[in-house]
């Protein structure tokens, strides 16, 4: 199911698990070695991989040319996570096979040949990891796979290699921003191999208290051992963050409940609002939800907003370019009507 | 009528109107050279000169020993604009005859003998003069007033001497305040012999872009020159903030409807605000209702909450003396309930 119409375990504090896998062919030299005609190829392959001859399948799922697609249409993709930026850049070459549900992707071509991702609502890394695999699977019965008996899958850049995984979840944290305590945590996870990022991913700022946080190792464990890792410290954080947030309500309740239903105010009357604000301000939103103190719209909505109030998503939805201020007008009223 | 229930005439600029008649007995020193006893005896007689024997008065007004009220009353009065912050401070001999309604006051003791002050809503000077005069004549009748050919009344500072008479309006000027005009403004209005002050009188900074216009000038003319002067001038200024709203709504619209619909959620959502922030945003309300964005409320209601948001008018309202946080609380409150 599409992650973000779903709510999902933990959800207060969870907003998303995602699982990606990296797979390659021993058929051809990776990615940014190919020409375009071995890069046709390849695609080519793959898709004929995936679908067989299964026509459920072909109705499942859809299969793009990156490259066909508008700019908006790829952004779009790449705002709600389910492509790389590296491919909502365009370059020829760059297919997607995508669920019609939007919970599997599978990019081709992009770093390396075969990129499967699978997304769930909440905390569901297991749920995520499972369908990833389902579709592994599928391709390592048709393709032949680069994979070493020594090191495991191989891939562009060595630190994919082995599992090829990358498994993270999006978690809100709202509470530990507040508490100030959230650089000290970053730095602890990055010692246990764990990588904190913002809501765009590599690089990107924290926006409305968002991280996303990832397990760094790939090599020397097993999938299951990195998730249950994972998760592990996940459920960890998720139980520091609720343990702060009722501190923080039980010593400072009136003003975090006046920041939050002013919060609520603005974005149910605001008629312009930049995508920036929107994620800064839905975060009190989220968090009055989790408190108890909003009604009547719930996490999911919330997440829904999120995947969709990027620049490309406001385009996308009106189905035309828009100036920025166009797009700020589009995405208050997408808000407005929401809450 | 209490003057912030009605609307009155231009009521989309211009909130109140106010007159008032300094009037001194020839019988006593003034004010600040007499002693407490004398002080006693001048309250006595003016309040017996005003009621006589008439029941109807005593229905109609109360008489009050300003000393005896509670701090917050009599501050709440001066929040009000009913009594001076002079006699809000406190002090012996001071008393106030006020109409149920609240549209006229008599202050007793203060700088002068006698204060008569009237209130109306919108622009309605001549109403609130002639209010104001009739009780001049009954003092005037039964009360050896000092007057002189020459001069007029004769007032304890001379700068009120002729007329003893000030006449202001209340003007709501975010067009112009936007525009940035203002200060031109200020200045040409001072060369013309009126005063242009904040919210809260002499030295007071300008709240919610609310500004009191007064004459300065009380010797050599007439009373009734002096309020179509004003009136006059008034009423070229409500012509020239309507045309800046207008012309400011029609280049930056969009700007200004979010601007006003973000303080709209922020003040029908916010759980603690102070005066001041409250005053700033119901300005916004205010101009909202008079461009037609805002419905469900209108000027007299924002007049209303400008009236009671005051510290004292708070305490005032909750029947007990309160820390700032629980005003900033109750205030939020009645806001939140009157929009």
């Amino acid at each position: 199911m599409t992650w973000y119409i779903d709510q999902g375990p933990d959800s207060d504090v969870i907003i998303s698990s995602r699982v990606r896998l990296a797979r390659n062919l021993t058929t051809y030299p990776f990615p940014h070695k190919m020409d375009a005609n071995q890069a046709k190829q390849a695609g080519e392959e793959i898709e004929s991989a995936f679908f067989g001859d299964n026509q459920l399948m072909r109705k499942q799922y859809l299969a793009l040319d990156l490259d066909s697609l508008s700019d908006e249409d790829r952004m779009s993709l790449a705002e709600k996570h389910l492509i790389s930026d590296q491919l909502a850049k365009g370059g020829s070459g760059h297919r997607l096979i995508i669920s019609r549900d939007e919970a599997l992707s599978i990019m081709i071509n992009e770093e390396d040949h075969i990129r499967i991702q699978s997304m769930s609502a909440g905390l569901a890394l297991e749920n995520a990891y499972q369908s990833a695999a389902e579709i592994s699977l599928i391709m390592e019965n048709k393709l032949a796979l680069a994979y070493s008996d020594k090191y495991g899958f191989l891939t562009a850049c060595p630190t994919n290699t082995g599992t090829g995984m990358r498994a993270s979840v999006m978690a809100h944290l709202p509470g530990m921003s507040m508490a100030g305590g959230l650089k000290n945590i970053v730095e602890s996870l990055s010692k246990l191999g764990f990588a904190v990022r913002g809501y765009f991913g590599e690089g990107s700022k924290s926006q409305g208290h968002l991280y996303q946080i990832s397990n760094q190792l790939t090599l020397g464990f097993s999938e299951e051992d990195l998730i249950s890792d994972l998760k592990r410290i996940v459920q960890q954080l998720t139980e520091q963050e609720r343990q702060l947030r009722r501190e923080l309500y039980k010593h400072r309740g009136l003003a975090i409940e006046d920041k939050i239903m002013r919060s609520y105010g603005v974005l149910k009357h605001s008629r312009v609002i930049s995508a920036e604000e929107a994620m800064s301000l839905l975060s009190d939103i989220r968090l009055g939800i989790a408190l108890g103190l909003i009604h009547g719209v719930n996490a999911s909505d919330i997440n829904r907003l999120y995947a969709h109030l990027g620049p490309a998503g406001i385009q996308k939805m009106n189905g035309r370019p828009m100036s920025a201020e166009e797009r700020d007008v589009s995405r208050a009223e997408m808000i407005r009507q929401t809450l």
